[in-house]
């Protein structure tokens, strides 16, 4: 199977810039099953980085025209590559591949690991618009809390160790203090600094990766020849060539 | 005070035309209070009917730049002009202005009006995404239906006696078949219809007018120089000039 | 339009005495829209204070008989001046006119303002009284906290002081401890001691003056001609004449 | 033990009449454990019958002021005679020893007997009332529905034949089409009629007496010397003596 | 009346003895009413204490027997005797007689007692099964907290005051920090070193005996003529004889 | 990888047969990735079949044993093979690679797959244990409904017409009159009757295999190196050897 990993931001000319994006498709194929090819993209019309809805909704209308041109270049399912999940009903509106939110199906693996999950994600602006995705994904009775770090997704790169350090400590205070029992990173570039192997280590609790449980359950779902409802998400008519 | 009424669609050349547009201002500037001045505008960019999430999107870049715009215009406050709230949440990052979203802004006053509220809305393709914005308000518990006419927005100004026969049809169901109470028009096209008066008589029952409900909850809250909570909505630092 | 704002308690005789009912009356007309008058009354058989719930149904047949003499005597709408709404269904069953619960419609517009609200009142023994409120209201997924400053209503005004130093100190541990972003004063002596602006400006995010919001609620009713359903607020068949 | 029911209502010169005060008291009485003796009053200042909220308001001022002195006159417990449990929570205020809300103890006693439960009253009008009891009480998402036979509490004793039949009938709507598995009577009048054990045998499900269980609650709550959480349920200060 | 309290587990061989079990009966005697009569039995098969759902799952075949031999053997009633109340909705399947869970029956009488509850257990490892019990029961909005002592089931009658000290520790904590204002005792050694009425006497709220509480609800039950639905809790039809 | 799909009954000697046992494993391995390897085994001390909750709980101290013994046979993850889920918290309990709950592991997918999902079922007497499943797995907002098609497990086999036509009507019931977008097969023998893709071309909305859908996820699991929160299900320490 061909999966799209679509970053939707500016990425390459952005903040990141080419070899992360090289960088990242790599440690997804590695993570693949066989058969499964994953090609990586960005949205050129996209924020450089996403810490507010504002720039999610930035994001949206340059990500779900690359959606629809992936249906109709044979790939056989995208992942939405932001843990805010911006435009994900729209782009399950419009194509009929099955589409990934990593946020929406990281709070749901969650769910099934443990009974109470943190979300440690970057910056205190995106705090409710998670806690907003953990009520319409519908597990928000199991969500113990969003914390962030409060370093910039920009400042990720600049200082590694200042984001290993923090998310760590992050997910102490969550796991001590508000109950959690699993972790999920709640932004790809913690995802693809791939703490979490580390953190779990440490904590001695699960911490899901968002980029990677999105591959697994893709893979699952392009296996299964299942995608999202399209009496849930309807493509309206007058869209409909 | 001085308050901007917009449609987030292409309301000038696309459906509806200008001379709607300035019967609408007309129909605002009618409620007002005195003392109260409604300009209306449109979104060039947006699309020129919302009956999806995908229209939803596709209007907010241009409806958040034309409120960014208008509070440095000097406005006192803005109605985002479509019943579904597109990217209400980033116009309330990006201004200190009030924002009042039509739809939030209606539950929330049916939910002080009666037990159990319905929506009549236009298309079955946004009835999910209503029930949505439903629990996103927090009155959920509050909501009997939401049931569509299915009639698409552009058709209803061609026979405005089947919206007015279908709108009332689907509140009676709501009525005797679901226990509302209350019932809320789920679309500007039949809130600029004024349906609300005649329905209501008809019904028995309390039928709010999501455009006036707006303008006076806007009026009230620039009154009493309040607005929405900037630690609710951050503003993203970057974004700060 | 004519209002009525009801303070369900013996004022003129009891705690606060004449000059201060005026005082309020003054306090609301200064707030009005153009050409609202609003009149100010209280119910002699009412209790001094309201800090309990025995205390809240002691006024309700007084307050209620007043609301429905108040409909006979050509008001547009009432204000049941006390911020735990006692009485409230009662009073929306007996008269038509629009009836407005400032607890009820504070709390539903702090939940369009923020995510998370807290409630900043006078006594311990009305928190949980106020929980309930806000359940029945149906945003209790919003509320963050309800803080009492533990001053008696009738010592507030030997020490004004006192008050306004307690309710901030409240105000900011709901904001700091609870992540309150929007704050409802639930005392109408807190309200009509207008604490909202300065406290406001010291917590930087919204207080909800519970006085005011209920006059610009009833002003936009009134102005709409809408009121509560009598479907939802039954007039029982042996009470109508 | 010596246990009131109090009937919260003019019983002996409105509308039943002492004989059926009486009756009733042998009913309680005949269902009581050895040691338990019931005695039984009504409120002189309280309404006929009990229909909507604005009667359950009549009836408070003078029922809590009986129970007040029921605790004076060396009584061990109170029943609020009115599945609407009119008061209970200043009841429950202004005494130490437990007071039992009928409709409160029958729903609770439901939620332990089946998944799914109903409540038949006897007005439309006092259906949502019976609604927020539920919703209160806690026990919201066992609610199945809420049905009124429609028949007026002071036309029961007219036609005992049209209630057991209409009670029937809705208790049956409410096991095939609303998925209940438990009755709950929510009137006194269905109650002292003693409907339940004919329903149950009928319908092949419980149906809960609220008298009786509210006396069966009572009695084991005195046997273990526990009552109300003067925590939850405080006496402000100023009313203690 | 006759009724059972069964101990889900092996008592007699196991942890606690024959002289334990037999001083059970008496307390539960000592607290029956006239002519009820208390046996109790344990169960061979089962494990000696109870602190994990596999504990609970290992005790459920030989205790559902035992319950369904109960009926058989003419008993009017069991208790089934763990505040976990393993295996409950298979006994209330299996047969006609009322079976009292006692963790589910004292939360639903702490729901009623007050606003906030707080369960007291054992261990960390049962924590979060209490919660999904009260989930279930349905009455999770009034659950404050569930805290455990941290001693094991076993140890308890090691050192009777380590046991004391701890609840009594761990109840003011959730009566101070969690807002509790009731407490149920979540485990039946607790329930039969009769810590209640001395815990009650010193946190000044009401502490729930679930053992008694069990007791008083089967006798109310009984008397009643009243048991679990049977549409709720179905014997497939396959193991009706 | 090596993953065990275990029959919680005894199907060898039970209903189904060997034949059957053997058959399930191909459709599992055929639905397989490359390099994983299916085993399948069966609980001789099982039900022969499961309709119930006293049947579940039959099952589970065999099931949780066999486990047990499959980490110790260097299995890499298990599935516990019905849709009930029965004993899932302690075989999470008592072991540290992943055990996946078919039913859990379901209506979690459909969460992801839309907004409203029904679970189609045997009997009528495991549709409130269905719903509890639900309830804890915690998206029970999103459960449309669970409807049964009242054939018993061991006539499935007999006709398997029958139960195709059957779990055919129920779903268009549930699609048509429940609003479900998505349905949850909710019985293995409906899972290996394979009726998911021949049910979803008819009715247009996805319809969910319970046995394929958990072979995808529990290799997802594995592939990521991730298992139950043991801080969620902890091993009680006198079980810890």
């Amino acid at each position: 199977m061909k999966l799209l990993y679509l970053l939707p931001g500016n990425v390459r000319d952005g903040g990141l810039g080419e070899a992360e994006m090289l960088r990242r498709r790599d440690v997804l194929q590695a993570n693949a099953f066989p058969g499964t090819v994953v090609e990586i993209a960005d949205v050129a019309t996209g924020p450089s980085s996403i810490e507010s809805m504002y720039e999610e909704y930035q994001s949206v209308p340059g990500s779900v025209a690359a959606i629809v041109q992936a249906e109709k270049d044979g790939f056989d399912g995208v992942i939405l590559g932001c843990a805010g999940d911006p435009g994900l009903d729209a782009a399950k509106e419009m194509v009929s591949i099955p589409v990934i939110g990593p946020g929406e199906n990281s709070v749901l693996l969650a769910a099934q690991l443990g009974h109470h999950f943190s979300i440690i994600t970057v910056m205190d602006s995106i705090v409710d618009a998670l806690e907003h995705l953990v009520l319409k994904a519908g597990v928000d009775r199991k969500l113990a809390s969003v914390r962030s770090v409060n370093v910039s997704v920009l400042d990720i790169g600049k200082d590694p160790d200042l984001i290993r350090r923090r998310a760590l400590e992050e997910a102490k205070a969550a796991r001590d203090q508000d109950r959690a029992d699993t972790i999920v990173l709640g932004c790809m570039s913690m995802a693809f600094a791939q703490l979490d192997k580390e953190m779990s280590a440490e904590l001695g609790i699960p911490v899901i990766n968002p980029a990677i449980a999105a591959l697994k359950t893709l893979e699952g779902m392009v296996a299964m020849g299942i995608s999202q409802s399209k009496k849930a998400f309807q493509t309206p008519p007058k869209l409909l060539k």
